[in-house]
């Protein structure tokens, strides 16, 4: 695997994002995390398009976000990510947004993975652990 | 057909769609037109999901907007719809976006009738006609 | 105050809201807590362009929010709030998502009040006192 | 000023932007656009910040797309800038989006320039005469 450690996905802030506080609105970090997990699974070898082909899909069950300071329209901002732990089912991710050196955003989420043929949950696929890598 | 004419479907703007002008985004627009169709056939007696399970769906391909004022959070909306145009495999609706009796945004849609089954656009249904109802 | 207790906010799930998944993407619960949030202290006697004309807003610090379920595009779906915690320039809102009978997302989040000519937090101001009413 | 001619700002689609058709839904072009213009001032030396520094906005009075085929998560994607009109106090963009070679939605906007200070339409400032260039 190829991907750079640390592994950081870069944002680019849209304006419909920043809302009459002149701030990107809370949401829109959901969105940000979302990219960034599949570039971060993608970067490691498993692009989404190729889980989906496989039969399996990730679903967020659990996160948590914590807001330490704005980001504005034209600001840079990046996440990066790391894996937190992975279990049988599921996978845990932590992030950390930043603008330049100063960090706006941490978060972490939990994936479970699922099989899209409606089965539900099931056993973390061997692409899909080789793509995490190891709990840092 | 139980349809008031005309016929107006309600929008509560939400504070995520002002932008740092302090006016609703551009962007959003759109999602109160699509949601205003699907009310508008809804309330014709044609739901979205019962066109999807009868095997159908309607996709944009043309709209045209023009904005004659702001709509700010807080503000009352609503949307006005009428059938402009019916063909053989598609049909326009006129739109209007109103706060309070100020007249925002006027815009209209073309769309066309496709079968979900990949083999693409169709003629329009019967019960997709019968829910449009006369072009006035 | 004369809102209901429990307090109930209707949500209208948007076709732009629904992924490939065929279920409403994670992000968008955050905008369905925050119009809640709105709607809860609006119902309590402080509508949010009246705290904006008093010179305060709030921000929010933390949000965890866990997925227990599905929200498909066509389906009810409402957001009940209850206040968890009330400090001295914060406050804390529990929520939960339904769909009919049955709960889809958990979620706390954590507010600071600040005033809006940038010197930052402050003390909860009386009228959000007021409109938050006792920890339940 | 440095700017490419052809003009082309690069679009990454996001997750949260495809429907359940598995399509970009048609609201986020909006989006796209917006970015593209920023992105086309900046390059031609008005970035969207100094212009507000300088007390102007532009603000979209119209716009018109026609769908020509969709975009799938995953998908390269990226939106072509013209000048196709300059007026005392507007301009007009035309914008293609496309797919590697494939076209997808073809759009025009025209835009009026505003002073921020509230006193509403403006003749183009100088500086946003110069990024535009000349119509093409």
């Amino acid at each position: 695997m190829a991907r750079p450690v640390p592994f950081v996905h870069r944002v680019d802030v849209r304006y419909v994002e920043v809302d009459q506080q002149g701030v990107v609105f809370n949401m829109w970090y959901l969105a940000y995390l979302d990219d960034a997990m599949t570039a971060f699974l993608s970067e490691g070898g498993f692009p989404y398009t190729e889980m989906l082909a496989a039969g399996y899909d990730v679903r967020v069950v659990h996160t948590e976000l914590d807001w330490l300071g704005p980001l504005g329209y034209g600001e840079p901002a990046a996440v990066e990510v790391a894996v937190s732990d992975i279990g049988r089912t599921s996978f845990g991710l932590r992030f950390e947004v930043s603008s330049a050196a100063r960090l706006v955003v941490k978060a972490s989420t939990v994936y479970v993975a699922v099989r899209i043929d409606g089965s539900g949950k099931c056993e973390l696929p061997a692409r899909l652990l080789s793509a995490l890598g190891p709990v840092v």
